[in-house]
């Protein structure tokens, strides 16, 4: 059975009963011309949206339905994490292709709901369609935030250190796993490719962060030399990075050393890890690195420091240091595969 | 030259500086995470959003980049308008074919800027990416609105007179023109062809409308029949439409006649108008009417009351009673070919 027997309308009193997760604010949900609610008071009104294109996002062959509606909100929430915003009320347009099936399509909103429920994120509405020949996924997502605790890309100054929530490199490795179809015959592989279709959003990360005082922020979406070139662009600062600090778990060592490639490489340009890569003053460091491992028990990355020369740096491991180019995925410049 | 020629982050250097029209309220505008701004304070926040797919929505072979542009946001604006509110906030996401030139998106992006001036709505963000096949153009859009203005689908009341802001049928005649390949040989043909690709978001009519005390609005993006039947589905009542009364251009009676077709069919049945469909009291339907005749020139058209049955009707020209069903476009039920 696909959307063509049951209809747009069909379709969506299907998905709308399980879609509002908080009432608090809500106005009108899901079956009016707009939805409408009260933003958090006294708060900025965060936005970021997403595009998801089946071919060049995700491949649905490799994806479950369920796996792929996590990651296209999951993008969204990192966003969100980024600026230490909280999430709050979503909307999802998708279009879709005939040979979708409707068990694919519930199996899509059942991966939203699930993890819109885990962030109390309501799914306020959207739009939804045939196309052609792709799945599109489309998310726009809200979240509120205090003026005063915001992240944002332009506050870092030399001097801060660069930090990191996570290990970086995985979600790439997971990507080769995808495009090379080489099979996930060992834990390490699995973990890899676990970290490419189901990134986890640092919400709580970011928020404790804001909260906490680190002055600037941004996800590791393109890969870290990317991400960090647009960092220190909006700071107005260089950035120098050392090889030797870089978060590198040992599943993208094993894969490194098993399918001969650089791990540095993978993680200094690898996409998609979501990640918090957030600067803070060095003498708030300590204190910021106390209360992180007691609230989450784990201990964040410093991977270097801002400076002052406007260019982005790595200080490899024989201690040269050698400019570094963005290098991350760049989705019209270069192919996904590695 | 295309997207691949400057990537992404080229890309959105170059449409940046136009997108912000309107400060007052704008905390941070693309280039962040997120954007984030202030809500309209003491107003409800409202967000709609619309997906356009090549091929399911639009061909570009007849629509400029600029017109396309101006569609994709107008027929969020339009949403907003049905709800009485004020637009404020625009996010566009947009997939990408490689065959696209610079010069194409460069008139989509005008044609968005030429619309969101006139209305002063902000491009606060969005996500540019690529697609294999289709150009694929998402917007959402926030708007505000009092809670004591908000016009609802489920407020009309047995008894509420049907009104429509302007005429219905022009822009299926205009699809029609399109997908048959029909040239535009005379002014009342061209008229017809504009309706469908530059549709008119009644934002004004819809603050206006909602500050004077419509009961209820949707707009007419499915057709009359099938807006009308969310209308009564969402208020619990029946509705019954005068086919005399029903607004129809001298256009398109005269493409009717010239190409054999019925003119009530088009009104009832054919989508996209983006007139709004409002229900107002009787007793303060002279009050409306005089104050949208001094506001607009213009008058708005009685179509039919709302009724107490549950039944969506029309009483015919010979004045029998019918049973109206719902024959709007339904993207995956029928085809656009009338």
């Amino acid at each position: 059975m696909g959307l063509k027997d049951i209809g747009e309308f069909g379709f969506i009193s299907r998905i709308s009963p399980q879609c509002l997760i908080r009432r608090d604010g809500v106005y009108k949900a899901i079956g009016d011309d707009s939805a409408a609610f009260w933003a958090a008071q006294g708060e900025l009104t965060l936005l970021t949206t997403d595009l998801l294109v089946e071919g060049v996002h995700f491949y649905p062959g490799v994806t479950s339905g369920f796996n792929l509606g996590q990651k296209a909100l999951a993008v969204n929430l990192s966003d969100i994490a980024a600026m230490g915003g909280t999430a709050r009320e979503a909307f999802v347009s998708l279009g879709i292709p005939e040979r979708y099936s409707l068990a694919y399509l519930d199996d899509l909103y059942r991966g939203m709901q699930h993890l819109a429920r885990e962030f109390s994120v309501n799914i306020l509405g959207g739009d939804t369609t045939g196309s052609r020949q792709d799945l599109i996924i489309n998310i726009a997502l809200t979240g509120s935030v205090s003026e005063n605790e915001i992240l944002c890309r332009d506050r870092a100054i030399p001097g801060d250190l660069i930090c990191s929530t996570g290990c970086l490199g995985d979600s790439r490795a997971g990507l080769h796993l995808i495009l090379k179809s080489i099979p996930r015959d060992t834990p390490e592989l699995d973990k890899l490719f676990q970290a490419h279709v189901l990134p986890r959003p640092c919400l709580r990360e970011g928020r404790f962060l804001a909260a906490a005082g680190a002055t600037a922020a941004i996800d590791v979406s393109d890969g870290l030399s990317s991400d960090l070139s647009h960092l220190l662009a909006s700071s107005g600062t260089g950035a120098r990075i050392k090889a030797g600090q870089l978060p590198i778990s040992a599943e993208l060592e094993s894969f490194c050393a098993r399918f001969g490639f650089d791990p540095v490489e993978f993680a200094l340009a690898g996409g998609e890890d979501y990640t918090l890569l957030f600067t803070v003053r060095p003498d708030e460091a300590d204190r910021l690195a106390d209360g992180y491992q007691e609230e989450f028990g784990s201990v964040f990355r410093i991977l270097g420091e801002m400076t002052d020369t406007g260019r982005l740096e790595l200080v490899t491991a024989s201690e040269s240091i050698v400019p570094l180019e963005p290098g991350g995925w760049n989705h019209f410049q270069q192919d996904g595969a590695s």
